[in-house]
């Protein structure tokens, strides 16, 4: 299994005190020792730092906890392989451009039966069932769409839609990015918070280290951070429901999607 | 005008002595210093570090440069822009998946007239001419194979008939990648070097560093480096003909095509 983290804000913002506790799991704290990857949105692009060797004692992510690149939108991904070889190819988040933006996909479980899937437009470059859930999913919105909704309603139910029938055999927690939202699906475990004022002290659960956030940031700064398990030990953190999918605009979770047995919209709220 | 830098070989090699050189073009010895991109393959999976800053003086080029990454095949750019403001969605190399593979873009030139040609499967994220003419090059070749060409002579082919037809109005100098081969088109400038045994020392032009190859390789270690300009000073480098593209497999010139008016192949070799 491997784990998730996501953010997206209304503010650019660095994503290095979540992504120092998360990359110890990756080989110390934690068993994830067969790459990662972490993506940050400028607009509609994304640029992706990939590594197939364990986070935990990697050059290259010292470098970026000690260059943090601030950003309204990020996706971590560490990876303990279940299907596929340790390799570039295998390694998360996955990027495809789609209607003019890049889309990035993390995953964390195992589906099964998406070879008896066909595919459209988009095909995997390795050998993961994560990879080939991507180019489904995107297939289908595609296919769904003559280009970007102008409905964002539309597009968050067609993912939502989208996700519980490719995750109906296995498991499919993810996190989705498309420059403008974050899509964060919880199976059987993520948890998020949204970080507002008045912002506090927070303390690692993976390290002995705290940030006070009250001094790095403006009283209008929202930021949401999702994680496979929380990331922090003092804080209050939401755990998903099996089957649903939170939708993160400008920091706020704008919507709310239950799952089974066909998914239907629950809630959608600006809070 | 940006500049160009690509290597293919029969083993991994690490780029950091043509790199060097050439990342000092960027903002240093060069004016091109509105971004940066190095992609390296892994396969058919490639990885790009890009930065829409000057290469020169980037800690992260620096990083790159103390941590070398083995490969086959690498394609690095530094812009200084023509078209397209400076941003991430507009630094090269581009990158767009096609029959399961990466396929990496970084041009030099300013091409005219490509929004009046139809865009089919995929669609700029940015604003650059570079951008569009990539992604009307790979829906060239989507539409016109099934797959990847089992012959490689066909696929090459179509690059070149491509280019020619995309570069009719402008300059279109480029490096692509297909995980297999590096494409270079040499319209106003292009120059490369294959570098085999019996393997002598070289110094670079753009700074006071040389590498005696010979303790660095093995003997049978063919190394083919393209760039814009001779990245060193004491060895020969082949100029390209105006409307050229060369293909490098394995560390070896396999075809050259010339252009104008309709592309033909005028030499496929093995050396």
């Amino acid at each position: 299994m491997c784990e998730l983290l996501g953010m997206e804000c209304n503010t650019p913002t660095d994503i290095i005190f979540s992504f120092s506790g998360f990359s110890l799991r990756g080989g110390n704290t934690g068993p994830h020792s067969d790459g990662w990857g972490l993506a940050f949105y400028e607009g509609r692009a994304a640029r992706i730092f990939l590594e197939p060797r364990p986070c935990a004692g990697s050059p290259l992510a010292k470098f970026l906890r000690g260059h943090p690149i601030k950003t309204e939108l990020a996706i971590a991904h560490i990876r303990r392989r279940t299907r596929g070889q340790v390799a570039l190819a295998n390694t998360h988040p996955f990027a495809r451009e789609l209607w003019g933006r890049s889309w990035v996909f993390a995953h964390n479980g195992t589906v099964r039966g998406l070879r008896s899937k066909k595919l459209g437009r988009f095909a995997p470059i390795g050998s993961t069932d994560s990879e080939r859930a991507f180019c489904l999913l995107l297939e289908g919105l595609r296919s769904g769409f003559g280009g970007y909704p102008a409905r964002a309603s539309e597009l968050r139910q067609a993912i939502a839609d989208l996700s519980a029938e490719l995750g109906r055999n296995g498991v499919f927690n993810f996190l989705l990015g498309d420059g403008s939202c974050l899509y964060a699906r919880c199976d059987t475990r993520l948890c998020h918070i949204v970080r507002k004022a008045p912002f506090h002290r927070a303390t690692l659960t993976d390290d002995e280290v705290s940030v006070d956030f009250s001094t790095v940031t403006t009283p209008k700064d929202r930021v949401a951070v999702v994680a496979t398990t929380p990331l922090t030990r003092n804080e209050v953190w939401v755990h998903g429901a099996p089957g649903s999918l939170w939708v993160f605009r400008e920091g706020v979770l704008v919507a709310t999607f239950a799952s089974a047995p066909r998914p239907r919209r629950t809630r959608e709220s600006a809070a």
